[in-house]
């Protein structure tokens, strides 16, 4: 049986550079789908095309409007094919509108100069720390995924929390139900870090990815070799500030790889 | 008289969302100019574009082929304007081909919530570090900043070190000659870090950025307070492999204000 996910991120070419997909309400948000599934979707239009060469090793993702329950279009346009590199331009379409695009970059990967200069944080193991309890009502994508906190908690509520707690938080995370990594799922967890300003501040309040960028570290094999295993994800900001927050994160998986890291701007409103 | 940065990235408009360039070689590197100025030129175009509200927030920035010496042509594009973004697209072309392209995000800002969660660095200040020597014959850009080393260096020979050095490095940072911050100085400013590699490895090798995000913290008034007051600029690495590493950046201005910060991914051979 295909995975929620894949449900969730499917694609139909309707033509050259052309492909029709729809949000699924298995991953819905407080307003539209859950970002990630965005992300993972974009990246899917550019990974099942004919011309692409490689995977994927950079994405930027712009969340321009919100997206709406309805049937959307997505189109590709390769911007760029060189030796090593090919970028990609990629537009989500919905109701005459543009609500979200990406910048992709694939390559062939070859066996290089390889080098951690800073190793996986050590913390406490999954079965060490306790799953978030499942939601009902509200962002159902929150139980596409197994959080278990390792460093800082998820308990948002109002008011704001006196004094401000610490931006950086730790977790593992897999999907649920398990499904076998791949780039798709990892763009999709890369956006799966909670907002920064909701940790800080410990309260709800009017805000949303902006732009976001992820870089990918791991080669195919290390991708496929992480099976279901939950990943370490960490995330920090540094300064929230005139209506925008930065915030950083890392993905980290077997034998202490960094599979990903990144950084997105968010905006909130006060 | 103009400054040399500024004729470096000035615009021709030729008409609606169309403007003329060409590439300066005072700011000139190893292969097409640096990418900071290109950054910059890519801005420009926005920020002068009649229809522009606000002020840059977040720029991404793809570098998808070697810039020439000859002329370009910027198009720009406003992809989407909501009630508190703009969202731009710009493409760089330069004989038939998109050499580069940028997405950026502008907004007007207001006072809301502002916060630290990590504060400047303590180093030891400017005048107690020794500025760069200038270069001559190859990379001019690097005359056109006063670079001044407060953690790592940048003594880049050949063979590789042995050991490996440390990714991470800070140093104070301003135009040469002086030019009070703005936000076209800053965005070149925010790609005048060195690659992680060479100063993990010491050594030269055929590299380059293949795509950058820069998240603006600072609003406007902080930039303009600046002034020609040099940056503390920190650089670090989280993994390198498979042909590409990561790279984040901090750039701190007067009163330990973080001013922008940003990531990028790196393209090496080997």
């Amino acid at each position: 049986m295909e995975h929620i996910f894949d449900t969730a991120t499917a694609l139909k070419p309707l033509g050259p550079n052309r492909y029709a997909g729809r949000p699924d309400p298995a991953y819905g948000n407080l307003a539209g789908p859950f970002g990630g599934t965005t992300s993972a979707t974009l990246l899917r239009a550019v990974l099942e095309h004919p011309d692409c060469v490689g995977q994927a090793v950079n994405q930027n993702v712009n969340f321009c409007g919100a997206i709406g329950p309805e049937p959307f279009e997505i189109a590709t346009r390769l911007i760029r094919a060189g030796r090593y590199l090919q970028h990609w331009n990629v537009e989500l379409h919905q109701v005459d509108d543009i609500r979200a695009t990406a910048h992709i970059v694939t390559a062939a990967r070859k066996e290089t100069f390889s080098h951690h200069a800073q190793t996986m944080p050590e913390v406490a193991g999954p079965e060490a720390c306790n799953p978030l309890p499942e939601v009902s009502g509200f962002s159902a994508w929150l139980n596409r995924y197994e959080f278990r906190f390792c460093e800082g908690d998820a308990k948002f509520g109002t008011p704001r929390d006196t004094p401000l707690q610490p931006a950086k938080t730790s977790f593992w995370i897999k999907d649920r139900p398990a499904r076998p990594l791949d780039a798709l799922s990892l763009a999709a967890l890369s956006d799966a870090f909670f907002l920064r300003l909701l940790h800080v501040r410990g309260a709800l309040a009017p805000m949303g990815t902006v732009s976001l960028m992820t870089h990918v570290l791991a080669t195919g094999d290390e991708i496929a070799a992480q099976g279901t295993t939950p990943l370490l994800g960490t995330a920090d900001a540094i300064r929230f500030h005139g209506n925008f927050h930065d915030q950083q994160m890392q993905l980290w998986g077997k034998d202490g790889n960094l599979l990903a890291s990144g950084s997105q701007i968010v905006w909130f409103k006060e």
